[in-house]
């Protein structure tokens, strides 16, 4: 029950208005109204009209076409070392971009921060033209060690990449749970922070499968994102079932109460563990928790809980018998509690 | 109301399906139940179990993929000027292959034969480095002129491109046309015929995003495509979803009722336009017609049409005046009647 | 003798050059006197200051790499139908591009005008996001049918290139000759046309293997070459004895001078021909001859020439019995008298 | 004088053959007198008929078209983290592969072992699509560190390599300097071994530019190499001024002479450092010595020897204040007592 918000359901509601979306003939490619009224929600969400959106299947799609439209193929994109794009898409990154490369920095569960771009800026001069090029940067949030980004932490990493003329980009798989954790909002946490480009997921959220990029301000200048998705295969032809789960998820806010309750259970699982005993990992100072929980776990109790039938996953880039739980919006304090006496 | 297969909606029974499948947690990435169902259903519509099967987001993808497995970065795919791949996909093939290239033979609505792969064959000698290489063969069934292949010539021509070591494609983005249409099994219509991958799409048909590439015979061999698919952001998540729209279309033959729908209705059109001394445009001999149909209509008729609400797209490969006309498994003789009353 | 002229030697100047340039230690990739000087005689040649010079191995990386700086992955150049790029290099300009597009346009010997490029405009708007997206031109001067373009009728294909948003190519493997053959100037066949990159070949007129990119104006502000270059494997290290090619064959008019005698040959070629009966094949109005002769022989006259040594190749793009006879620098009145006797 | 060995000339008999190989009418692109006795020494060098033979303009591009070779976009090739592909070549090696991606293991100056395949492969299983897909390993002889790999232990890691399902890529831009330290024959160092693709270079041992792949045994069975060298504008048109090179270097054993001497000054000059209490960095235990030496030196020191001419690098990856020497073909025990007098 704690293994991956991807195998949760999606929130009725996202199916029920699929299903009322599903009335009649609609332009197909997104010329519908659907299309129209997810856009317009999202210009609202984020308090902005300066910005483009597109709709994909995945969020290896969002990533790979988002820094598609910030590096060239010698450019280089620096990335935490944990980072789904480059742990977990294959050499996704590699086929949108034409042959960029990622460069890891720091650590799991560390922020990256402007000393790291300095570093990696330094170390790769524009004129050494047999090194890499880096020119964009990637960060995620929630990171991949469940932790939100205060803010200012985030502009402040933003404003450096802009100094040195690079372009940043989030992965917002979890965008939802970031926001309610860190109580910032999506405009703090994207554009007015700095953000050039975000990978904003509502699928781990509660949705079938409801993927954007969102480009913002200056990086909607290059042309490129319409005929790099429909070259991806990522324009889906019948939109509105798309479209229509982002107005569900956006219209009243459900995404967040979704992105809440999944929180709210991860805090009430910490708690659970360190009542137990149990250390806690990657809790970050000046990050706060959102849907996720890392613990050490040793043999005994990743039994003890895997009989009463808790899933989870070992999580190596925590270290040795670091396991991680990830509560969704159907996780509930009945799940927690059995967690409890499993320990118990 | 014909203007394109993907604006109609979803067949009901599909959207149940997934309401359906949203229970609980589910495995993702497809080792979910509806998955092995789906897969299962498949390997009997097909009649063999000698195949594999991705499921992907659109068309687009399971062409690009699909032709991916059957050339190199420097070989070449030859198929007609109007296919989709060359037509309506950007430069998607480029991606997928990594760079291969299209090479078109013959004309818009002539069924490409063996003696068009040996005019390319010979145009294009191995040892002739500086050329493109020729590795496969793209067809499309229904072709992008709304014909179904007859198998047997289907089998000629997949027969010739064995011979010269070619992987033979088909875009069967309206298979169950195909199907319908040239009364043939889903099984002679790929693997008994010659064909190595076939994508096999059910949007159009009556879902809601259904498409797959399903590779058969030594086609399998080559160890590509599940890594492809995910570095490409097309192996779905919530992967029960996609599924579920499988498994609702064919478990009781349901997309080849709704293919016969759209058939049937087309049929009707046809005789509409004839009995009005309407030319049709690529009436192929060998071939029978599916779900489309093209007429050359004057701008007097044209706006006839447009006026009654009839919707249908010009089609330049046809020709000055030549209009498309797609019926859908929504597709009634009311609209027949319509625009019968409208060219009255 | 006429086979193609990378069949001739080096003229030994250009060895002799390289063999001084083979003095003690000197920096590498281009940081040498040697590369300076030649970038120097560059400028000069070209009458201007505001060029970048990249010195390559082969004119198809040049080709490659200019249509890189000119297109997008998801954009297209046109091109002529029996142009290098699209005849000759595999598929290059896919790998050098990211997967960019050829579309060709007329025919061989047909010089490229603005309204072959209103037509490919007109046929994939920007708005349709599945056709392909044209956005360069790519010239050849000479022409693979050996005719040099009239420096006029460049500078009106270029102006409705740049009226269209679109970068012009050249690819220049036989500029010389077209310099001699127009009497234009290298900068009235460049940027003062409206020329954005020219592939620049020296190998041709008389090198070991001296290619570059030469980029003019706005066409330099993109930054993406050095690295492009770097990793295309196109950077080379002892980059001196590429240098030293140029400054030999640039530094008192040369190269001109090995073209002129290629291009006088070619004309008394030709002449022995028309006086012989033998129908010359390309010879386009408005265009000059270069140093390449087509001419329509029956089997009877290939099998004398190759009687007597005369060699030359089947040119398929010139229709049946077309023959392509190239003059080098090393061709002579000798070689032609030995034609004029096997016709005679 | 410590540089890089690609500041040095070329040796005289180098020129001397292509002035001599300028000679004449020849077929372009290898089908040359020369090319054939190029490939033919090849086979006697390495002692072997089952070979193919690719030459380019450059070492990244050999690399590159070898790694093409090994693996698919979707895969990943080991390698040490200060490799010349992953250091020194930009992007290259996404570029020729079509986006594969290097994982760096081990440390500098560490030769990579069975153990490092077994962690890699472990980590990255063929189950999970979502990571990397391992599929070759490239190993650098001369390391990057200047040592030579013992041919047993370059044995066991190819062993396993083989074991695994991977391919072997050597990067053999210095093979010669460490056929020499290590006494072993290139065929011990190459398919012996168990190497399959072997990039050979013999530019920086002292000719002009003169790189090439060579495929072993099982690797020839891919028909990829000769496209792919084509489409990457790697295919030398006037091929014979590429081959006279080879013929030169190793007629006589001449590449083995000018190894011997860089050898013998690096070794000179190693102990001179020793002498004068310098440190010496990456002295790998179990390797041999070739044509390079680290050495941590003081800026005191340092810039004793910029004083007196004495040109080297300084070597991040070795460390605070470790600094390259590369001895050429061209250095003398002149060059080491300059040196020695700069410490004095």
């Amino acid at each position: 029950m704690f293994g991956s918000d991807n195998q949760a359901p999606a929130h009725p509601a996202v199916l029920q208005a699929m299903v009322e979306a599903n009335a009649g003939q609609a332009p197909s490619y997104g010329a519908d109204p659907w299309s129209d009224a997810a856009r317009a929600l999202m210009a609202t969400t984020f308090g902005t009209d300066d910005l483009d959106i597109y709709f994909v299947a995945t969020g290896g799609a969002a990533n790979g076409l988002a820094l598609s439209q910030l590096v060239r193929p010698w450019g280089a994109v620096v990335c935490a070392p944990d980072a789904h794009i480059i742990a977990d898409e294959g050499s996704g990154p590699e086929l949108f971009t034409g042959g960029a490369r990622l460069l890891p920095v720091g650590a799991p569960g560390i922020l990256i921060g402007p000393d790291d771009l300095d570093a990696v800026h330094g170390a790769h001069p524009a004129s050494f033209v047999h090194g890499m090029q880096p020119r964009a940067v990637s960060l995620t949030n929630l990171t991949e060690t469940g932790r939100a980004w205060d803010p200012a932490q985030l502009a402040r990493t933003c404003a450096r990449a802009r100094e040195l003329g690079w372009g940043v980009h989030v992965d917002g798989a979890r965008f939802g749970n970031a926001v309610v954790a860190s109580g910032a909002s999506p405009a703090a946490l994207s554009w007015q922070a700095g953000v050039d480009a975000l990978s904003f997921g509502l699928t781990k959220t509660g949705a079938v499968m409801a993927e954007a990029v969102i480009l913002f301000g200056t990086a909607r200048t290059d042309p490129s994102l319409p005929y790099a998705r429909k070259r991806a295969g990522q324009l889906i032809s019948k939109h509105r079932f798309l479209a229509a789960q982002f107005v569900a998820m956006l219209q009243d806010g459900l995404w967040l109460r979704l992105a809440a309750q999944a929180n709210a259970v991860a805090a009430e699982l910490a708690a659970v563990f360190t009542a137990a005993g149990i250390e806690l990992v990657f809790e970050a100072p000046g990050t706060a928790r959102g849907n996720e929980v890392f613990a050490r776990l040793d043999a005994r109790a990743q039994a003890a809980l895997g009989d009463t039938g808790v899933s989870f996953y070992p999580w190596l880039p925590g270290g040795p018998d670091c396991c991680r739980f990830v509560a969704g919006w159907t996780s509930t304090q009945d799940h927690v509690r059995a967690v409890a006496r499993a320990l118990g």
